[in-house]
């Protein structure tokens, strides 16, 4: 690696051609809404943006080919020749805006022009994964979960439904063309990766509020996700005193508390949110016979997280019984933290402070495709900032050049990961 | 009152013509909904149900007129005579049952066929007063309110919209047949009256749970609505780290647990409801960014339940402070208790004890058409059971043979009352 000397690109110019790019994605062909990004898999919009990846990728020479349920591939190899992973998703969320995944993509496309115009003759193999937002059928890095073999074949054929028609996955896929009967064939995607790096926006205020261009990812947070329901009784709020109510809000909103308590307790960068509360039956002059709170732990220490789970269930339910009310806990998915490979990581590292801007390590608290893919490729992702940390909405914002000095970074890494 | 002989009636007759007026106010052609009583101010379902009792009480030989805005009385003494006044509501809750309200008035018209056949000749006063429930224009004891001339003309003519369509409710009075520019006038319904008592189910559990077949009201609580609004930032859960959140649910949740301790510590009947609660965005990835809880606190003790409300607001802020986050309170309606008249109160509780069956004195938690009432006229009420404290629900019940007992009562303390 003592021989290695970064190559500098044109930050304008490439800024300028992923806004075009990204711009271009947010017009009245690829979103199902005027006023947000709202592209699902599957869908005519969708259809409409892999077909603009494929023509930009096939005008750059590259072979492109979706594998049997949707999942995008642009290679600049044949099959079977090793290659370096690039990209991310391109479906959006249902109040979606124009960076979150859509970026990643329009970004590794632009590493594939640079790679051709400064002549450096890369490897390169870019993926856009299907359904990474869980906005068609309500299951969050769906496509690299096919590829990695995370789901089964009765998930695929029944249990995983459209949310909008209730009609399961499988057949949505065969009625847009694929094979889903051929699954399992998707993991051959990462057969020929020698390593895997994806772009995307933080969703988060570090990088913003610390005044870092780059956050280089070195551990995606695992998570639980569940929801605990507490039981009570529920009465008229003017006619029950006190000491005869089952009041099911008062534990619930205890244990709101407790969670916060818990994930600060935990520490190691374990948080932890109550983002859905829902009383029934929600009237200002009735006693919350029902409540249910979603419980969100997430963190890179997956024994802290768990540990906090399990406190908090034993929290609600002391609560609960204090005041003659149930608590029961549903979990609904449970995922570990994902190290990320500490040779791409060094690599991402080296190229970023090489670009001499400001840059950090961090972990990523979000969800990601690149979980699925880390376990058989060595992979890492690198951020870039996002306005105020917002995603998941149209104000969602993030600046073309700082997408240019991560597009440099990869490709600085990628040259010290495939020259060593 | 050393002469009195209380007068003892058929409790099984009596019940079965209640059960019968009940059941057939049950029936298709009186309520919206097949499956609840739906039965709102100014529909066809409550004009039908007026003309129920109109009927009933022309039968009897009553004189029976409706005020300018549709407050139903019934009479057997000319205007200007003096009458003891007794009744209830019969429009429903949204989701309602047969005996709220509906009960009360089906007893006072028992109460007039008793005073009948029994050769009494009780001067007696039927009124079944215009949306009690707020189900037709959201606003509670919205007849008796007029009677009471607490609200204003622009009130009736602007503020106070139909549920359903949005039209004021002045539009809806003059669209069935009423004449809302002399709402001032609904006043006189009251000039003649010498004392009032309602029958209502109790809407609580506390006469089941003890054992008591008739509760005495001797105050109504005083109530405060409002909302408390917690405003933070509605980042994501997994990117942001606990120390940068402005997590708006944390401090709610603290301030429904003070609710309670709040009430708790200020005992005198006071109690306190957080019933709403509303999380935005209300994902279970996303910090809620705002959060509202209603707050609902009643008691017979004005200074009590003021306080407990003061307390709430600053302890709010304080909470709320901590975590950059800010709490906002805005009142929606503050009523102050109404004591019961001790003349009526204790001729019913005389009458209560001379039926050798268990009675209690109590507070009524929940609000009723006589706190509008007793501004001007003594008055009283009389609770019976009804089962597990339901109402507001199809599945609401009470007892008929509970009903006659408490005509009997009723009757016994009107006799006290007149005779004195």
């Amino acid at each position: 690696m003592s021989t290695y000397e970064p190559v500098a690109i044109d930050h304008e110019r490439t800024a300028s051609r992923i806004a075009a790019d990204v711009d271009a994605l947010a017009g009245p062909e690829y979103t199902l809404a005027s006023d947000a990004i709202c592209r699902y898999a599957y869908t005519a919009v969708y259809r409409a943006t892999l077909d603009y990846f494929t023509s930009a990728w096939r005008d750059l020479g590259f072979t492109v080919y979706e594998d049997p349920v949707g999942n995008l591939v642009a290679r600049n190899r044949a099959i079977g020749e090793r290659a370096f992973g690039i990209g991310s998703h391109c479906d959006s969320n249902r109040n979606g805006g124009k960076w979150d995944g859509t970026l990643g993509v329009v970004t590794a496309l632009e590493i594939c022009r640079l790679n051709l115009e400064l002549g450096l003759d890369l490897p390169l193999q870019a993926i856009s994964f299907l359904e990474e937002e869980a906005s068609g059928f309500g299951q969050m890095v769906l496509g690299s979960r096919i590829v990695a073999h995370r789901v089964d074949e009765l998930d695929l054929r029944e249990r995983i439904r459209a949310i909008d028609d209730g009609r399961p996955f499988w057949q949505h896929a065969k009625d847009a063309g694929y094979e889903p009967e051929r699954w399992r064939e998707c993991a051959h995607i990462l057969d020929d990766l020698i390593g895997w790096i994806e772009l995307h926006i933080e969703q988060g205020r570090v990088l913003q509020d610390s005044g870092n261009r780059l956050g280089v990812v070195n551990a995606i947070a695992g998570y639980v996700h569940g929801d605990i329901t507490f039981q009570g009784r529920a009465d008229h709020a003017g006619a029950t005193p006190m000491d005869v109510r089952c009041d099911s809000a008062v534990p619930a909103a205890q244990t709101i508390v407790e969670l916060e308590r818990l994930a600060r307790a935990a520490g190691k960068g374990t948080v932890g949110t109550a983002g859905e509360i829902e009383v029934r039956p929600g009237l200002i002059n009735a006693i919350p016979g029902h409540t249910r709170i979603s419980v969100d732990v997430r963190g890179p220490d997956d024994d802290a997280v768990h540990g906090a789970v399990v406190a908090l269930r034993e929290f609600a339910e002391e609560a609960s019984a204090k005041r003659r009310v149930t608590a029961t806990y549903a979990e609904r998915q449970a995922v570990p933290a994902t190290p990320m490979d500490g040779r791409i990581v060094g690599a991402l590292t080296d190229a970023a402070a090489a670009t001499d801007e400001p840059h950090m390590s961090m972990i990523s608290g979000a969800a990601h495709d690149t979980m699925c893919i880390a376990g058989r490729v060595p992979s890492a992702m690198l951020f870039i900032p996002c306005r105020d940390g917002l995603s998941h909405t149209p104000l969602e914002h993030a600046e073309p050049v700082d997408a240019a000095l991560g597009a440099e970074a990869i490709l600085n890494a990628i040259r010290l990961v495939t020259a060593s």
